[in-house]
C-alpha cells in the first residue's frame, strides 16, 4: 500500500486528532487544518473536554517526541477560501478528509443564530472544499464525514446511499430519500447533495461517510495524557454512550431521552478511524461518488444505558441508576431500523473490540477526571428543545 | 372566499410583480418585500429587461392610479432578520409567498463566488423566513417557490413530492429522491428539505411549489407600459421560450442546447400566478407540508423552438431559423420524463390559453423593443459552462 499525503480538515476535533496520530503512525504524511471553533463552541455553552487537551501545537510536539513522526498544522478557517486554496496548493494531497463541521444537532437547534451559523459554516465550508479540489487539486480524493442521521428512521431498510426503485412499472437507481431530524442533520444532507453533484458534473472522487454515533475515550496512540483527544459530555457535543459513562462516574442517574427505544447505529472511535483509513487507502475510481454506512452495531439507547450501568456497578463499584427523562427532541421513539453496511466490510473492516470492553475502558479513563465532570455536571442535562414546548411543560416520561 | 393579507417576498421580480397586481385586483391585501437584487444581478452580467420596467414605487403608484388598489412595499433583504421580522410583525400575513431567491442556474455556475452567493442567499434567506414564521407569525401559510429541476430527470414517473416505496419487502411513504443539476437547483432542494423539517417539527403550514419553466411577457393587469413586469432574455435569467422569442424578433437563429431533446415541464406566466392564487386561497391543514408540481405541459426544447419559428414566420413575417449549439450544461439530452400534477387541477386549476397563443403575444409584445434586444443581443449566447471544458473546445453539435 502506497503511503499518502493526507490533509485532515478539523484536526483539532475528537476524531480529527485521533485520526491524525493513527495515520501518521501508519507512515502516511499527515497535515491538518483547524480554526479552533470546536473549543470555542463547547466553551460558549459553558462546557469543556472531560479529558484535558493540550493545544494543537503542544500535541503535535508531544507526538513527535514520543513517536518521532511529523504532523503539520495550519490554523485557519474553511470559509476563508484563499487560506484553504493555499494550503491545498502547497500540499496537493492524495486525500482530503473533511471533518471540519459544526457536528452537534442540539447546538444547531438552540435558536435562529445557531441554526444559521451551522448551515452557513457547514455548507459554505464544504462548497469551498469542493471548489478548491475542482480548481486546484482535481486528483484529490475527498473523504467527507456525513452522518447516519441524514437518512432519519424510515420504515424500510437503509441502503448505502443508492437503491433501485420501481414505481408505476418503471425502474431507476436513485439516491435514498433523506429525512434528517435537526438543522445540523439537514446541513449534512445539503453537503451530501452538493458533493454528489460535484462528483457527477466535475468528476470529483468522493467517499461520503454516513457515520453512526461514535463512542470511546482513547485510541492506541494515546500513550500519554499529552496526547489526549477531546472528550465531550455536554448535551450538545457529547454523544449518548460518552454521556452515560460520564454520568456513571459522577453518580448521576443515566438519562435516556423519552422511552429510550430509539435505535441508532454506533461505532467505536477506534473503528471510526479504522474505517476512515480503509476509505483513504482504497479510493474510489476517478469521478466516482460512493457512500459508506459506517456503523458497527445497532442498539436501543436504553440498552446502552443498561450496559453502562452493569459495567459501572460490577467492575467499578459505582452507584449507577437509569432515569428516563422527557425527550427534548422530536423524533420517533419506537421504530424499525435496519442498515446495510457491507461496503467497508468488503474492504476489510473488522470491529476491534466489543462495546462492553470500550465502556469499561471509558469509565476507567474518566475516573481520574471525576472532578472536572462534577464541576461541569449541569451541562449534561438537556436544555435545548426541538420545538416550542416550555422547559417546565415537558410531558413527564411515563413508563 | 375570504380576502387575505398576503406578503410577497421578491415582489420586484418577474412573477412577484405579476402576482402582486393579480392578487390585489382579486381584492386581497397585498404587501411586498424586495432588495432589488434581481436588477443588480442582471446588470452585473451586462443585461437588462427587454420590456423597460419602472421602479417598484412608480409601478405601485401607476397601479393605484389605474386600478385604485393599494400595494405596500418594504425595501430590504431577507438576510436582515430584524427587517424581515418587523415587516412580518406589522402585517401578520395570512400567507407569505416566498419568491425572493436567486433564480438562475447559469448564474450560480459562473464561479465559486456566484455559487456561494446563491446558496448563501437562498438557504439563509429561507431559514430566516422559517424562523420568522415560527417565532412571530405561526399561523402564516408559507407558499415557497421551488422548481421542477429539484427532481432532475429520473427514469421513473415524478410524483408530487412523496411516494410509496417498497424495498426488501417493506413499505414506507418517503420524499421522492432529488437529483438537481446545478448549484442553484441544489439550493432549492436544500430549501425544500429545510421547509419540510420546519413543518414536521415546528408545525409550519407549507405549500412547496415545484414549478416548471415559466414563459410569457404579460398578464391581464398589464394595461399600460408603466405596469410592465420584467422580461429577461440573457443566458442566465431568460428562460427557454422567452429567449427563443427574443431571438426570433431580432432575426438571430434560435439556439437549443445540444440535441434539444431535453424535456421539461412548462407553464404560462398567467397560469403560474393562477396556480399560486389557488395555493394561497386553499391553504393546507395547520402543520401540513404539501408539494404541488406546478406545470401545464411537457415539451422538448426543440419542439418549442419549432413553435416559435412557425409563429414568427407565419404571423409576423420574421426571418427565423433554428441552429442547435453545443450544450454548455451537463444534463441528459434524451431521457424519460413524466410528471404527476393532479394536486392543483383538483383545486380548480385550468390552463388559460395555448402555448402557441402566448408565443404569438410575446412576439407581438417584444417587437416594439427590438432595439433593446438588438443592443443587448450578445447576452443571449451561453458563456457559462457547467464543467471545465474550454469555451472553444466545446464539442460541436452533430445532428
Amino acid at each position: 500500500m502506497a503511503l499518502m499525503k493526507i490533509l485532515i480538515l478539523g484536526m483539532d476535533g475528537y476524531i480529527g486528532w485521533s485520526l491524525a496520530m493513527y495515520l501518521a503512525n501508519k507512515g502516511h504524511q499527515v497535515s491538518g487544518i483547524d480554526n479552533g471553533s470546536r473549543r470555542q463552541n463547547v466553551g460558549s455553552i459553558d462546557s469543556t473536554s472531560a479529558l484535558p487537551i493540550k493545544s494543537m501545537h503542544e500535541r503535535i510536539s508531544a507526538f513527535k517526541k514520543i513517536f518521532n513522526k511529523n504532523i503539520s498544522f495550519y490554523n485557519g478557517d474553511l470559509l476563508d477560501y484563499n487560506f484553504l486554496k493555499n494550503v491545498i496548493c502547497e500540499i496537493l494531497p492524495d486525500t482530503i478528509v473533511h471533518l471540519a463541521e459544526q457536528p452537534s444537532a442540539p447546538f444547531s437547534m438552540i435558536d435562529r443564530e445557531h441554526a444559521i451559523y451551522t448551515q452557513h459554516n457547514n455548507i459554505e465550508g464544504n462548497l469551498n472544499v469542493l471548489y478548491a479540489i475542482r480548481n486546484e487539486s482535481p486528483e484529490s480524493h475527498l473523504v467527507k464525514l456525513g452522518t447516519m442521521g441524514e437518512y432519519g428512521t424510515p420504515n424500510i431498510d437503509i441502503p448505502e446511499g443508492f437503491f433501485e426503485i420501481e414505481y408505476n412499472g418503471r425502474k431507476d437507481i436513485l439516491p435514498f430519500p433523506r429525512q434528517p431530524n435537526s438543522i445540523y442533520h439537514l446541513s449534512k444532507v445539503h453537503d451530501s447533495a452538493n458533493c454528489q453533484f460535484a462528483s457527477r458534473v466535475w468528476g470529483i472522487s468522493c467517499t461520503d461517510i454516513m457515520q453512526g454515533v461514535v463512542y470511546g475515550s482513547s485510541t492506541a496512540e494515546v500513550v500519554s495524557t499529552s496526547l489526549f483527544t477531546r472528550f465531550d459530555f455536554d448535551e450538545s457535543f457529547g454523544t449518548a454512550v460518552n454521556r452515560f459513562c460520564s454520568q456513571a462516574v459522577i453518580g448521576s442517574p443515566l438519562t435516556p431521552y423519552g422511552k429510550g427505544k430509539q435505535k441508532r447505529g454506533f461505532i467505536d472511535l477506534l473503528d471510526s478511524i479504522q474505517c476512515l483509513r480503509i476509505a483513504i487507502e482504497n479510493p474510489p475510481d476517478k469521478g466516482e461518488y460512493r457512500v459508506f454506512n459506517q456503523i458497527d452495531e445497532i442498539y436501543d439507547i436504553i440498552q446502552l444505558a443498561e450496559y453502562v450501568m452493569k459495567i459501572g456497578i460490577n467492575n467499578y463499584g459505582l452507584d449507577v441508576s437509569i432515569s428516563n427523562i422527557p425527550n427534548p427532541r422530536k423524533e420517533r421513539e419506537e421504530h424499525y431500523y435496519k442498515v446495510e453496511n457491507n461496503h467497508l466490510r468488503k474492504l476489510g473492516y473488522k470491529p476491534t473490540r466489543t462495546i462492553e470492553d470500550t465502556i469499561d475502558t471509558m469509565i476507567n479513563d474518566l475516573i481520574p477526571y471525576k472532578e472536572i465532570l462534577t464541576q461541569y455536571k449541569k451541562v449534561i442535562q438537556p436544555k435545548t428543545l426541538w420545538d416550542d414546548r416550555k422547559q417546565e411543560k415537558l410531558t413527564p416520561y411515563a413508563k
